[in-house]
């Protein structure tokens, strides 16, 4: 070992004790006839001390020392005069007495601390340099801490871990599949798992009752913002049960992290709400619930009074934002020009201000009459300061629209503290949803999942509203993940194929493999997918994923550090028996 | 939930109880006025009674029940009048007043049984009714308690579990790659990781200090018997470390494992042999410690008595076995039949009994007098009753083809228990590899591992002489994994690549990207991989990985079960811009 110590566990205590530290050179100074070096590795920095007088040599070698070079220091821990109160080692220093160069380092393209110079470019092309900064070291021990805890938990309630296999099957439904040419069957392809969703369920069929895996799964599609081709998934199937059973074992599996890793405890049941609610006073089926701000509708209030933007719209819902009646009109300005960008695509906004001398203003106040607009107030439970949003159109859009209006509010209020965690569940979800284009009917989740019991005599003659056993697990308005009973049936099986237009030949081709296992004893089945990359960040107060994960990837799928994905040999391709088509530039 | 209890819970004490269970029919039979039915679930089985006299209907019913129907069966616990003392259940029974097909099975291909009738291929094809049978499924649950305790372990050490992608750059070096085609990047592929090497050294880089993961690596060969595309390993690195350090945290580890879930106690040290002496004493690098009969060199006392085959040979070696003086001219044959195998390669063995009654007889005893026998038999310290086998040949060669001989007489006197474990570092590796077809040096591990200190000197004079520290971890004669100190100076690396025969300008094709990284401080590290499915199976008793995993490939790389791969829609094809280049039939 080349160490004693790590540098951060030294304290007032080990005063007097001979230590020998390891680590990189965070910085050294050079004041009066002491040489100082912060020597630093992944469990903290320690200060450690050369004095001129005692070994001139010595102290001078220290000061040479550069930026990130890693060394091997022997000393004596001792009192600091000056004691810095912002490190757990602020209390001590090393008087070292022996120094060894254990590598040298090239001076680094950027700062190595929280505040670091380096740009997103540079960082993610020295991502090995950007891990040793802490801020980003700790999302990583972080997301070690959950998995442990994860695993604790599920093993304590008799999961087990399975791993599934990498290499399987392409499927011709849902996003694109990464595809792996077979050098042993030539013309013939693997696919890699954009989940492990057939193999859980086939797991059951094996009586495995309670299975999970964290596991990476894959998807070939354009990135968007905050979007990785690999991603890691909590990934969880029980056998008999009941949607009741697996919110309660996954309710609780998201108590146990927060209280292990955040020291939080929840201690009241999360909160229900179904999809019709979550789309009625949020607008979105992942509702921020960290601040109030519902939806309130204003349709009956504002039709036939002559104006016609309110006439027209088979919806007007309004938000009430608290002390805001104090907004300029650049501000309401801003927020029409908000609501109006192409994200989200409203037409206009309008407004009603409770001043605080009790008036009220309107931005339709000429459609409408003082007492008119105080009825919409009352509805709103608007108090005097406060500003009422409205916008009016068709129904389903413009509540996607007013959920980007109370988030952007919801933010500018400071009422999105990325500290403070609320967690919901969305239950009740439509089993299907209609496509215009297409003119049927797709399964919201996929076509295992069951019908809530008491719809099923409605499959047929009301199949829209038919509402599925699925759930989600929402935190901060994040879908931390969803999953649901499965139809284990093949009756019920068959009928939902059918009204998903799809012919007996079609579902064999496309279900055919998990159908036949079915066949031979498939027990009542349910369970959920969490992301695991999604709850580091949420976890972690991140925005992105992108720094939960140690070695990710651009928007382009491009790993910019190791330069991948890169052409590959023509004796790869030969073995492989396929060959490059590349199109030609248009 | 579907059930108040499992299947293997309920005892004696639990008499009287009203419970509900759910699970599989594994028999039912009608006797008397009765029918019994066994129920299994994954954590046991349990006896149902249903009476004729109570209720005739349910009793014919349940007589009716097929094998593995999934039903859920209410009724009360009883104390049984034939108890089953090979049951944890077998005190009880429950007189059933519910039963509830939950899914009909239709007839299983195979029975599920642990002494099945279904053959290799036809469990493959149905794995998810193989891995219903309780003697496959407890080595998945064993796999599962494995993984766990591992984490336990180097958890409490300070590891820190970090996931490495899975799409990253095709090396050029090693065994083949699978390669992923990059949509987004036409004509570019990403490769699955043959181990995640590189990136656990870039996280010591990194100043992550103690990294590990259980990881799936994959690689494209021929499958020989026992090697899957892809698999799992245990990979862990750590800084600032020595060989010694290395050593002792993953000797605690294979301890901790064999404690916590074999109940097994290791309390010395393992012991730790040269790569030089496993060589001489057992003609292989993962020696069977199982049991003795080491070699005994035997050169010097058979040569010149004008018997060629020992003149000739620069190696005699023998082994004695214990207790077959009485093998028969037969038995005899069978051995040197067994030596003269292609896979083995002797020419011929010859043999020496000493008989019980004090005599002495060999296969060779016309070219030795008794005396010069009864020295060779002094050496290998013979008793009456043993029998010496001797191979002689080309040094190397011969004790590889005694090492076989060595471990079929071990199977032959049943000296290899599958439940008795035997733990062995094998050291001291050569860092180089002679190849007579190049006429170069190369790498035995891999161009990273550090020379022993006390052997730098050397690297250019004696260069096949250089010891690597490098360090096998072998449990019952196989290997259960291995790994190095890695050189972290850019001056001997660079010696290294001289003497690999690779220029500047190869080196930095090669492995710039980690040479780069090393550029900026690089801590001394070093680490281990172990096969994650090669310990599951050691710790099963299994002699292959195959049932220690899911669902395994068989030796063409097919999912059988699943059918994959497969081919793909040539929209897809077009989509990734390759193309299939099929060979034509020849």
């Amino acid at each position: 070992m080349y160490r004693t110590n790590t540098c951060g566990e030294l304290r007032l205590a080990d005063a007097g004790k001979v230590v020998t530290l390891a680590g990189w050179v965070q910085k050294n100074r050079r004041m009066g006839g002491m040489t100082f070096v912060d020597v630093r590795d992944r469990y903290g920095i320690t200060q450690v001390v050369f004095n001129n007088d005692t070994d001139a040599d010595l102290c001078e070698a220290a000061s040479r020392l550069g930026r990130e070079y890693v060394v091997q220091i022997t000393g004596t821990v001792a009192e600091r005069q000056s004691k810095n109160p912002n490190l757990p080692t602020g209390d001590i220093e090393i008087i070292a007495r022996e120094l060894k160069v254990l590598n040298r380092s090239e001076v680094p393209p950027f700062k190595i601390e929280d505040d670091t110079d380096g740009g997103d470019d540079l960082r993610m092309k020295y991502r090995y340099l950007d891990l040793r900064r802490s801020c980003v070291r700790r999302n990583l021990e972080l997301r070690h801490r959950m998995a442990f805890e994860i695993r604790r938990y599920l093993d304590s309630l008799g999961f087990l871990e399975v791993e599934t296999p990498v290499l399987i099957k392409s499927t011709p439904e849902g996003a694109r599949d990464f595809v792996v040419p077979s050098r042993m069957n030539p013309g013939q392809f693997y696919a890699l798992p954009q989940s492990p969703q057939t193999f859980k369920q086939l797991l059951m069929v094996s009586g495995f009752d309670r299975y999970f895996q964290i596991v990476k799964c894959f998807r070939d599609e354009d990135l968007r913002a905050d979007r990785q081709p690999e991603f890691t998934q909590i990934d969880c199937e029980m056998s008999f049960v009941e949607q009741e059973d697996v919110l309660q074992v996954f309710e609780g599996l998201v108590k146990h992290i927060f209280k292990y890793v955040k020291d939080i405890d929840f201690t009241e049941p999360f909160p229900r709400m179904t999809w019709a609610d979550a789309m009625k006073y949020y607008g979105s089926d992942k509702p921020d619930t960290r601040f109030g701000m519902r939806f309130v509708e204003l349709k009956d209030l504002t039709v036939g009074k002559g104006f016609s933007v309110m006439d027209d719209a088979p919806y007007v819902g309004a938000i009430c934002a608290p002390g805001c009646a104090n907004y300029t009109r650049k501000q309401l300005d801003q927020l029409t020009e908000f609501v109006k960008r192409p994200q989200v695509g409203a037409k206009g906004m309008m407004w009603v201000k409770l001043e605080e001398d009790g008036s009220i203003k309107s931005s339709v106040g000429k459609f409408y009459t003082d007492d008119e607009l105080r009825a919409w107030a009352e509805r709103c439970e608007a108090k005097k300061g406060d500003l009422i949003l409205i916008l009016a159109g068709e129904t389903m859009k413009t509540r996607k629209q007013l959920n980007e209006l109370r988030l952007e509010m919801g933010s500018r209020l400071g009422l999105r503290d990325p500290q403070k965690f609320s967690c919901l569940w969305v239950v009740d979800f439509p089993l299907f949803e209609w496509d215009d284009e297409t003119q049927r009917y797709y399964a919201m989740h996929h076509p295992f999942t069951s019908p809530n019991p008491d719809d099923i005599d409605k499959l047929e003659t009301a199949t829209g509203e038919v509402r599925a056993t699925a759930y989600d697990m929402v935190v901060n308005g994040n879908e931390l993940g969803g999953g649901s009973i499965r139809i284990h049936d093949s009756e019920l099986q068959n009928k939902m194929f059918h009204l998903l237009g799809l012919s007996d030949e079609d579902a064999q081709y496309k279900f055919g493999f998990l159908m036949n296992a079915f066949k031979y004893g498939a027990p009542p089945h349910g369970g959920l997918a969490f992301g695991f990359d999604r709850f580091v960040s949420i976890l972690a107060g991140l925005d992105s994923i992108r720094d939960t994960i140690a070695f990710p990837k651009n928007n382009s799928g491009r790993d910019v550090m190791i330069d991948a994905p890169s052409e590959i040999e023509q004796e790869q391709l030969d073995e492989l028996s396929i060959a490059l088509a590349l199109k030609k530039e248009e």
